[in-house]
This record gives structure tokens, sequence and C-alpha cells, in this order.
């Protein structure tokens, strides 16, 4: 399991006025501490109020890679945004995201296999929004599948997400999406990585961490291997390290959280 | 999500020396707390000590009663034992357990019908034991599921548990449950139902607790129904009540933890 830390995004208040005054000092404490809280990756994201994008999402960029080595995931519905600073990512990046669309797909897949970066493809379409079931976002998963084959991109750096909804409003989607994931691990071999945006699911809810924690550990046991979420709530990350060990992913060991949040696996799947 | 209450049972100490000095007082201050705190059912299980097995299983199930109208699973390896205490059961009793063995079935489907009482059949036999993979497990679930139609046991009265072992030893036996799990689900129409013996999996483990409730959320996510668990453990309640949200069990709302405790679920499916 690999957590992508959410942290660094322009709809947060201390980010967003870091931005606005070129103050580095939120964006790279964020940084250093969703890293040493176990984040693999950190998502990038610029919010809706920075006026020039490309230039925002690079400072940003810059600012992370001056305190820590961790890859970025650039998460931006502009794919210029996403080109430029793809050129000065200092390790291969994630581009967060791509709908299963056709005219998204052949410009997103070929910039990725480029820049030698992952992809995020939303198991959904632009035009129709999120399918209600799991056979009709399998089809879409499918459609990702066979692009990543298409455009020379590794199944391993496809990253499928089932897509989750808040479960206040639209219960029925989580089975759905447990759904989802088990269906994707069978689409080829090897079987394309899937990831959620684990936070959409407590969205205006009572009891957001136990919500968070409970559905990582479910999500887990379907398949699920990565979740942009918050690194630094720590009985996330416990329980993110205990469902690896569950899923036998890694030897248990009595010291399996540390090692988990350290990144040194024991072994790694 | 059922919880069955193990705490009842001649190998805590408290319970132990409360049979022994016939002091009613340990063993209904932990009937009363584990019913206010969401138990379904409470196992009632003598120890291993107890000199007279039927005379010490009838006093603890009319102790019990004395205080508490749930439910009892009445837990030994002595089917004299569970027989005659049946007979004094004020509800419905479950019996804990049979497995899946030819003469334990034929001695216990019987009784069960005859007490209108529910099983527990475990996904094992006596004689070789715990079967190192699902399909071998699924294949003796579905002898109790053949057994259960040839006495006129109701399917829905017939509780498999896929068996957990302490995942500091057996770390690759949680996946084979969950997969057992699933396609015990797929036997039978209408479907067995599911229960486990969940601290089991912590066994001399460290974090024990978070082992355990990150368990249930997997499995509850693989279709498990009930599990024989610590009651009073808080954070277990509130996952489980967490999970059963997430899989579309009960609607959601802001007090759903309470509620799930109360047993009052908005719905129950």
């Amino acid at each position: 399991m690999e957590i992508i830390g959410e942290r660094i995004n322009g709809m947060f208040k201390d980010i967003r006025e870091g931005i606005k005054n070129q103050d580095k000092k939120p964006i790279q404490q964020w940084a250093v501490k969703q890293t040493e809280n176990g984040a693999a990756w950190l998502d990038i994201n610029t919010g809706a109020n920075a006026e020039d994008q490309v230039a925002t999402m690079k400072w940003l960029v810059n600012t992370v890679q001056e305190v820590v080595d961790t890859p970025l995931s650039l998460d931006s519905t502009n794919y210029d945004v996403i080109e430029e600073s793809l050129k000065i990512c200092k390790s291969p990046a994630m581009i967060n995201s791509c709908h299963a669309d056709r005219h998204k797909i052949e410009r997103v897949f070929p910039m990725a296999v480029k820049y030698n970066a992952r992809v995020i493809g939303l198991a959904m379409s632009e035009d129709s929004g999120i399918p209600k079931n799991a056979d009709n976002r399998i089809a879409l998963a499918m459609e990702l599948v066979a692009a990543a084959d298409e455009f020379g991109l590794p199944l391993e750096d496809l990253y499928i997400d089932p897509l989750l909804l808040p479960i206040n409003v639209a219960q029925d989607h989580a089975v759905e999406a447990m759904e989802t994931l088990r269906q994707i691990k069978f689409l080829s071999d090897p079987a394309p990585k899937t990831v959620v945006g684990l936070s959409n699911t407590s969205q205006r809810c009572a009891n957001r961490n136990l919500l968070n924690r409970t559905m990582i550990a479910m999500l887990m046991a379907c398949g699920l291997d990565s979740a942009i979420a918050d690194a630094c709530d720590d009985e996330l990350m416990e329980t993110a390290a205990t469902a690896r060990i569950i899923m036998n992913k890694e030897i248990y060991c009595d010291s399996y959280i540390e090692l988990y949040k350290t990144g040194k696996y024991l072994i790694k799947v």
C-alpha cells in the first residue's frame, strides 16, 4: 500500500496563502511531514485560485524538491500544466488523472510514456459521469488497459481509480467500488495497479477518520494498491500497515508499523 | 454484523474463580456489560478446569439469563453438555461448534433442529485439521451446507467459520480465509451465514486490538456476518458499525455507531 499524501493542495488555506505570498515554508513543512509519516508519493495541486497555473505548479514542484526526494503526483485538469511540470520532476512522476475518454487518453498516455510517468486512470467518462455499477466501471477500466497496451505504457504504471463518493449521499457506491477493484486485477497480466481518493468517502460525514481507515482496510481486502490520503493521520497509516500484514504483503514482525512508515519493507510485493 | 461476546469463558481468571466459588457477580457483570456495548450474542464456555461440565454450563446459562435476554452461544466440545444446556435456554441458542466430520454432523445437526438452535460449522475436519487453502475449506463448507439440507436445518441458521490462525505464525492463512468467505456466499441460496473467532488472529502479537479491528473490516468486505470477539473493545465495535455502513447494510446517519450498539438498525439485511 502506497499512500499518496494529499496535503499540498491549494484548497487548504495554508497552502493557498503560501502560493499567494510565494512563501515556501508551509509547502516544505508538509512535504517533510508527510514523507516522514510514510507517504510514498506527494500529490501536488495548485487549487483553483492560482492565476498562472503553469508557473504555480512548477514553483510548487521546485519548492517540494528542495526538501524531499519523494516522487510527485501532479494533480491538475490542465494537461499543459502537467506536461511543463513533468519536465522538471527529478524522479518519475504520476499524472493525476485521466478520464476513460478517447481524447483525454490520446493526450495523456503518450505524455506519460515520453516522461516515464505513471497515470491515474479514472473508471469514468467525463461526459457521462461515474457509472452506477461495477460492470460499467470495469468496461471503462478495460478501455484504459487497452490504451496502455496501445500507447506502450507499462501496465504496472497504470493506476485505475474505481471512484469513491461520499458515503452519506451515495451509500450504494462503496460496494460497487469494491467489486470494481476485485475485477480490475483480472483485466490483464500483469494487472494494472489500483488507487482511490480516500477522503472523498467521508466528505461532510461524522467520524471522518474512522470512515477513512475502515474503508482503506476494506478496499485493501479487495485489491487496493494505493490511496491519495492524509498521510499524517496516524491511525490511518497504522491501519494500512496492518492490512498489508494481513494480506501477507510483508512478513509480520512486532515493529511492522515503524517499518511501513520508513518504506523499508521486509518484502515488497 | 453480529458480535458474539467472548468474555464469559473459564479461561479468563475472573470467570474461572466465579465458577469455582459459585459467585455470580463477575459472570453477570460481563453479561450486562457486553450486552450494553452491543453484543448480539453471548458465548458461554466453562473452560477446561470445571469438574462437572454439565452442571457448570447449566449454572452459567441460568446465571446469565437472570440478568439479560441476550441469546447464548453454547461453547463446548462435549455435546451432552450442549444438549442439557439447550433445554434450559430461554431463547434459541447457538451451538459452538461442529467440525465438518460426519460423526459430528450426525450428532449436532439433529440436535440443532430439535431445539431450534443455530450451528457454527467449522470448515475443517477434526482428523486432518485446517486446510491450507480456500478450495479445501470450501469443500468442507459444502459438506456442512449439504448436511443442513439433509437434516432440515435452515441455511440461515448455519454459520460457517473459515478459521483464523494467529497472523504471526500462519500469515498466509488470512487471505485464504477471506477467499473462503467470498465463496461461501455462492454455496447456496439462501447462503449460509459466516462467523470467525476474531481474537485468534492476534494471539501473542503486538498491536492486538489494531489487528483485530483491521481484520474484521477486511473480512466484512468479503462477506463476514458475525464474529466471536471482544464486545467491550470500543474501537472494534465502532469499526464493525462503520463497515456495516460502508457495505450499505444500514442507512447512514451521523449517529450510526450508537444505533449499532443498541441493535436498533434502521434497516437490517
